[in-house]
């Protein structure tokens, strides 16, 4: 999984996954894999002693993770002060069903980034942290939508985290049931979940000449890009 | 919204939605209906200074929500020694698709729980706690399945959070777009969003006699549960 261009990220403390380690993961390639199918990350972080933990979409280039916001966001001005941050992605892939109520659980992937955010000040790479952000989510958007304009851009808080202590965590696979669980007349197995469109809602002030593009009624989250 | 049963959420300094207040929702029935839904939440903590956001299930019994895990659980281990934890559950309803970059939104509910979470160490309340989470995820499942034994309910650390300090925050609807940007002719709107089920996939264990149950065949997270 790993090649000289794109080493694997390395455990620290915090980073190092201690429950089930047989499902960590700590190579690029599956981290950003999961960052990129994402949509929504939960960042913490902490406010006089209060863990807040504040949902909100993101963007990746290579190294970096982008968030942003307004720059009255509690969030975005607490984390500008360069304070240690946690973002979470998750994304549920089923449930697992077992013949126990002990061994039910879920398939999931999972990434948890630690670090620290800065500022992005540069007009150039502001810029590109939010064409990023837009075809992160909609990709295919950016060309074809007006681009921020200078008063927008200053009105924008973009934050960079780098992408060096993370860890991913995934499960897959049929339940675990205790041995003599498995004569037990009960169903089991997985129940797969996925990210699903259904038809495009058009802005009721949008001409009715204006179709839906295809990467709107194509929509599909699973390897929409790669790392 | 609120009835004499279910007053609604106080909303404390911390619990305030600060941004986008108008989005703010502290009804009691808005956040169970949001808490309900969802299957993951994200648990924020704070080890050395350090926060930490992990992904879990959780279960709800009227104010009260449960997570649990193995007592060895880094996130478990630190909650019970009673410190201060963010609950997050978010639930994505759509893309929405904006004439300008910097209007394009997501339409989501979420619900923030603030709070200090304690273990569940009475056997009926614990066994209580368990069923409430198994039937969270799978509505119907726990009647079928084996339940869990001493060495299982022994295993298996419960805490609860009580609902007490919590908030929703929800956006529906279309972009909201610049005047001047109307007359662009982009397509806009919103691009709906849900957690489908793909086709249940047997254990490979299991005897080719057991059909899956109608709570899998038929299994939906919407309205699947009032408060």
């Amino acid at each position: 999984m790993e090649s000289i261009e794109s080493p694997a990220f390395v455990p620290t403390q915090r980073s190092t996954v201690k429950r089930l380690a047989k499902r960590a993961e700590y190579d690029r390639t599956t981290v950003y894999q999961i960052l990129d199918e994402g949509l929504i990350c939960h960042v913490g972080f902490v406010v006089d002693g209060n863990p807040f933990v504040i949902p909100t979409a993101y963007g990746r280039i290579e190294e970096q993770l982008y968030i942003h916001g307004s720059p009255a966001s509690r969030m975005l001005r607490t984390l500008q002060t360069g304070i240690d941050v946690c973002v979470t992605v998750t994304l549920l892939d089923g449930l697992v069903l077992a013949r126990s109520a002990f061994h039910h659980s879920m398939n999931y992937r999972s990434v948890v980034v630690f670090g620290t955010a800065s500022i992005v000040s540069e007009p150039e790479q502001k810029l590109e942290a939010l064409r990023a952000f837009t075809e992160h989510i909609v990709p295919g958007r950016w060309s074809e939508v007006r681009p921020p304009n200078r008063s927008e851009l200053t009105g924008t808080l973009v934050l960079a985290l780098p992408l060096v202590e993370a860890s991913a965590k995934v499960r897959t696979g049929p339940p675990v049931d205790d041995e003599e669980d498995y004569a037990l007349p009960v169903w089991a197995g997985e129940l797969p979940l996925e990210l699903a469109t259904a038809q495009p809602i058009a802005d009721p002030r949008l001409s009715s000449a204006i179709e839906p593009p295809a990467y709107v009624t194509a929509y599909t989250r699973a390897a929409t890009r790669q790392a």
